[in-house]
């Protein structure tokens, strides 16, 4: 076409804006299904990522529309043809702030109908899931360290001096006193240079792996839409996937900075056990319980280690060894993005390694676990489980269950296994699926990915082992990583592999 | 129409879509500018606002683009005639995060342009224009008491125990303690039950009213996009327009509180001089320096006075009284929303007052004001100008230059004005435009419109007298303000009236 006058408006797509406006300020969802084209093409673009399809258009409406006093202020109009026009809307909310609306509105069956929607709602002061405080920054860095520049979201189970740890847990929260003084790893990020930008969320207590927590929501996961984050490193990894911070301080138990790591698409690393100060970290299992980080880059993972881990205690080879019978604990998908990546490492040993006993590690681990978890914080919380959602509560209430004589038979199978795990490795880099399985979709029956995951987090827990997690892709596109576990001492080595085949 | 296949995609927009995005990456304005549709209907929706007009998308692009790493996971196009297509696509950031667009296309000229966009690029984790510090909530209120359920925005004047004061002064925040208590309005605030949602922007030591801070940005003004929100209390009365706290908690020494409620369509209170404690509020020019407060109704703000305030000192009529000389300072578009508003009030005196020497008066509260600013800070500014930003700079550089004697000589007119004001006002309650024009647009020209507001506010100042602003729109629909002044000792009756007429 050339440039011609704006054709008219037509009165009954102005009528079907009207509408669509007042059933979103009633939150009256039969009016917006009825006015939102069917068919596999209809787009929503909101503040959680786009959705493809009326069936997630329409799912999505209902877990998320509610009732909002809100005004149109401006409203525009571009009809592309008699049966086409594009409405850009804004509205001014009675509680403050404003939302854009653009939407494309086609006529269909004689009926105006929207094929795609783009909003974008006020911003809230801060995103809740993903932090408890943030600041510009919350601690300035050294003026000068190999960190300057970087940033770093602090899982809500370290100590920052002038906040109470809450771990996730409100009442926790609201016992603690204000912490005089950092943890130390927080100490020594800040010491290197590095600013610290908040204080991120975490599952309660850090006893998740997937980052689901019942009072603060879901941290959403940039790289896969609607799934999880991964926990309990949750708010970390959320964090550092948004760009709302380059380092994400967690800790890893049984997996918690492994998991997100996998499921966000970033590296992450769980050091070996006692190689980095837990003083100021909150205790979940401290014979498992490690300080680890997420990064968007090899070179930053490295770079935090340089200045948190102590030299290697052992060296070692970089020799590669996959066993399949770990290897096959996963999805076909992930699987298939493991076996990829080893294809392109060159030599590479397979061996099976004597892990007959697996399931019955894992029962140790967590019985082991659990026991120490309520060591940690039975004498507070045998009152207040019902201040824990689920299903942390329930693991919670597993543990108060407990007898010395279980936990202790637990941990003499806990310490076999860590012998022929550490016997089989021996100064190799294993390599296995970080994760069974990509980050399920959030909601209730995401809980069901836990226990495959923990089949394959719990062999470096057991052997107290580092962990490099690796960033992988589906073939269909999600996050998913890779794991190269080395023998305790072995951090340095991990990394800088890690930044080598990187 | 009815339902039909989709329309094969044009391979030629396809190509003007690519460019357009490998545009955005490398920050080629002029090519995005010749993909940009020509006209008044040109439509650019993000973060700040919605744009109309091609002239207006241009100069905003200049502004604020940037290269950005980034590559395009999803892209949908709608064809909707030959000649029109929407595209949605999300490209994923090197630095993290997605940015979500949603552009129309036309073929124009036989050339594919943008004639619409809405982009929604990645949150940052806080609005580091209108925050310092921001937590879920920094700080509990009591868990009862009649502010339970708000939140507060304090300006970051004020000690917030864990945190050092910043001022809005990078190099006094570094110079600063840690504050080991807070305030004491901010602790009667969380006595009464309101939490701290953090520490909000402030123009340099608070010595502005337009809110544009050189280091930190202008927070946005939602109610008046592109124009500035008002200072010094920028960050509250920003915060508390775009629904990120209910409560703004500001001071006021010239205006402070008073312009940007004007400017941002709020409710604010200037206090009368010593009725609330300034204990931990760092001093601008404590003989004008006042507590003051934001909301977005006279209810909370009404709610907000009855736990700051003392009992009324003295009592007096609702009786209002305009004076012309004053009306006649704002601009007609203002001017016409005050009259406008004073006609909807019935019974209004209108009355000469003897101002004869108000320009000779605004220049005594200015040197009398910069005279005490120089006292409160100069000792540790005096090596340290150069950390100012303009214009804040230039008015501690004429502070430092003043002498003992100008300074007496000034405060003898302020005194002498403050006894003619009260005078003139009696026990009446007085009427006057909040600001002399609506919020100008952001930009170093926007300075120029300070001079004439503090002629109004100032009267107040002179006074020690308390002041509330009721919001008001032009005629434009833009932000403006009518406040309302009685003597000093009666702000509950003003607050009473506030509520009353609203």
């Amino acid at each position: 076409m050339t440039e011609r006058p704006p054709l008219p408006v037509p009165p009954e797509l102005v009528e079907a804006f009207r509408r669509y406006e007042r059933a979103l300020v009633d939150a009256d969802l039969d009016t917006l299904d009825a006015l939102t084209a069917g068919g596999a093409s209809a787009l929503a673009a909101g503040a959680d990522g786009l959705l493809v399809g009326r069936e997630h258009v329409v799912e999505a409406r209902r877990a998320t529309t509610r009732p909002q006093a809100r005004r149109l202020v401006q409203t525009h109009v571009q009809v592309t043809d008699a049966e086409h026009a594009l409405v850009v809307a804004v509205a001014e909310h009675a509680r403050g702030g404003r939302t854009q609306q653009t939407q494309l509105w086609a006529l269909v069956d004689d009926r105006w109908q929207v094929t795609a929607a783009h909003t974008t709602p006020p911003a809230p002061a801060l995103d809740t899931r993903v932090w408890r405080v943030v600041g510009d920054p919350l601690v300035h860095g050294n003026a000068s360290g190999p960190l300057l520049g970087e940033s770093v979201a602090v899982k809500d189970v370290y100590a920052v001096a002038g906040h109470a740890i809450s771990a996730g847990n409100p009442a926790w929260e609201a016992a603690s006193p204000v912490e005089r003084s950092d943890a130390r790893v927080v100490e020594s990020l800040i010491e290197a240079g590095a600013d610290l930008r908040g204080i991120a969320r975490t599952d309660e207590f850090a006893w998740s792996i997937l980052g689901m927590n019942a009072h603060h929501g879901t941290p959403p996961n940039p790289r896969a839409p609607g799934r999880v984050p991964g926990g309990s490193s949750s708010g970390p990894a959320s964090a550092v996937a948004l760009g709302q911070a380059s380092i994400g301080l967690g800790t890893d138990t049984a997996g918690s900075c492994r998991a997100p790591a996998a499921f966000c698409g970033l590296f992450g690393v769980r050091t070996s056990h006692g190689s980095v100060s837990t003083r100021g970290m909150l205790p979940l299992a401290p014979s498992f319980d490690t300080v680890g980080w997420l990064t968007r880059d090899a070179a930053t993972l490295q770079r935090v280690g340089d200045v948190l881990l102590p030299p290697d205690s052992t060296s070692g080879s970089a020799d590669l060894v996959v066993v399949p019978e770990l290897l096959g604990l996963a999805t076909p998908d992930v699987r298939s993005a493991v076996e990829s990546w080893v294809g392109e490492q060159g030599l590479v040993v397979r061996e099976g390694w004597p892990l007959g006993t697996r399931e019955q590690w894992l029962a140790a681990f967590v019985t082991w676990q659990s026991w120490q978890a309520w060591q940690s914080h039975g004498a507070w919380l045998a009152d207040r489980l019902d201040t824990i959602g689920w299903p942390v509560r329930e693991r919670f209430e597993f543990a108060a269950g407990l007898t010395q004589a279980r936990a202790d038979d637990a941990r003499a199978v806990v310490d076999d296994a860590a012998g022929i795990v550490l016997e089989a490795l021996g100064d190799r880099v294993a390599v296995l699926p970080t994760t069974a399985a990509v980050a399920p979709l959030a909601g209730p029956r995401a809980e069901a990915a836990r226990g495959p995951t923990l089949q394959l987090t719990a062999v470096a827990s057991i052997a107290g082992a580092p962990v490099v997690s690796l960033p992988l892709r589906t073939r269909a596109g999600l996050p998913c990583g890779v794991s190269l576990m080395a023998a305790p001492g072995r951090d340095r080595a991990l990394l800088d592999l890690a930044t080598a085949l990187s």
